[in-house]
């Protein structure tokens, strides 16, 4: 139940734009699938391409960051935001890229942690230790 | 500016609970320095004692993810959760795991295109895709 | 699937308290529908009538915003704070005002520029410059 | 106090990545100030650059909604996210904009009338009413 | 440091709307004392008012729950939102309506098990049992 | 929709880390209903444990604060994160152990409160009154 259309393979093959970042989706990942996020946000053929582009750099370019190392940040902040379609899709992403059940019982552990100190440095507000300055 | 008392060497000193978490965290961390967080967190001995045996078991026992990943994860959800404190102490325990200047730029890269996603995926209020099921 | 009952016509009918807000709701909008929001708030008619004077305040009134404006706001704010009731029911308000696509598409692209840069300065703890200090 | 160095103008002159995206921010702004969130950022040129080309193109180029109401919208999505410097820096932008007095006190009305029933929606769980449904 | 201007006693002075609800404040809470929430929010003297009026009302009208008990709550959504303004004032709120170490301590472990437990749910994206549908 | 398996009875018994667990909850609960929650957690047995514990301690221990009380605040604290599962979760536990419909109702009040309040708060960055330090 989305707040707009989801393009079919049919809308994008009429929208030059939209059936440009699809093909590449596709060919990039090495699959016919296109999930919806995509679909919905195709709605907007700049956003969909800018999206698109920076999802490929920074997800996939090279770095000193493993890809799957990125996917489990992405599904900390995913989870700390509360975003139930980014948690599903990035979870599936991370088990692609080769995430273990260990490593995911891992990462699960050290987001609940940090869920619960953050709530208490913030119950407590906590003065920041001036040595943390950067400056 | 905290709600509570931040407690002083000479507090912890006073309390056998506190002053042996105190102590522990100086002999695990192999440092003299104890941050604010835990001085005040010293106000409620039990809960002290408890988060501190949750970070030795959670952030530096063996695992599949390395002790920096760990890092980069708790800087992820405390940035996601706001919590300008956690943000400040997980940054500065990453640099002294040794995060580069080139991984902390790739880390807030993702964190950047995690938060515009989400809010995107939530305000399309896209639909999860059957595929993304586990069960 | 709620946590409390969700009032029909009928259980209305049968408390004068909530009759009288579901009626207003109907003579001011012009229309029969009454959406879920106001049939689950039902169970409390106190809240129920000051949560529906405070919409008609706010969103209705007289004013140097648009109505369409402030339905652009309410989304913003809903989007950020992950409510997919609220997204869904102001996007149709939205929408219902005269919210083109390409507007929707702007409003996207400015929620999702903000998500990214807020994640940045809380990342970055960037300090508040002395001149954006009112006083 | 922030998590990276903040860049000086200086620091700036020696870097020519940094220094055409701080000189493209002053012709842009017609101003010579650099707000901290920019000299924050510098330290992922990369980063720089592209956050300044889409807050160009998003909230700068031509559309349907004002600049100012794209400032609005900034404003709501930061203070839901909390991020205390960026309601510091568009506020002062909405300001410089033409933000009246009036109008500020109705974007806090929104804000927080959504805040409350966001808040509320959740609470109670209420179930989306199929109208609202795009599809 | 503000987003917009605290109203000094004398700038109450000088407008009737504001001078009522801040002469209310002093005469409700029996003390001369009004913090700079009602100092700042007196720049939309209607907003002021109505804010004023629902504290009357929610926090110390007769009820089921304490006055205390309506204080711990309102102290758990201040450090979920990551509010510092409301965690300072509500804790001092609480503390003043008898708040003992203890009962802070305590509030302080559910929220901690709260937000620990909220991450956990989220991450995992756990089904709601069909048991808790109210309906 | 999940993004773990959900452990059946059959998959528990065959594991006795699990098991020992899911007998506990049924031992203390003193009823047969395990809930989705830990039929998620249980795959990590480790983090299965200890939640239990924590909420065994946290919600069920002698302390100043009364079981319902403790309920409430998670509700809160639930509601604030966006955690749909939880306020499901807790808001049947707070039945269950004797919330009232007015008691729901005035804690719906405070949240509501207290979100619009943290949302102006927050916007208005208003500066924490001396007279709230601790120290």
């Amino acid at each position: 139940m989305s707040t707009v259309n989801l393009w079919s393979d049919e809308d994008a093959n009429n929208d030059p734009a939209v059936k440009a970042v699809f093909d590449d989706i596709r060919i990039v990942r090495k699959s016919d699938f296109v999930n919806n996020f995509w679909r919905a946000l195709a709605n907007d053929p700049i956003q969909l391409r800018q999206v698109w582009e920076q999802v490929k750099q920074v997800m996939m370019a090279e770095g000193e960051l493993s890809p799957l190392t990125r996917e489990l940040i992405y599904i900390a902040v995913s989870t700390a935001n509360g975003c139930s379609y980014c948690v599903h899709s990035h979870t599936a992403s991370a088990r692609a890229k080769g995430m273990t059940n260990q490593q995911h019982a891992e990462l699960l552990s050290v987001i609940g942690l940090a869920s619960r100190t953050n709530a208490l440095a913030t119950a407590l507000q906590v003065p920041v230790d001036p040595v943390f300055d950067i400056r």
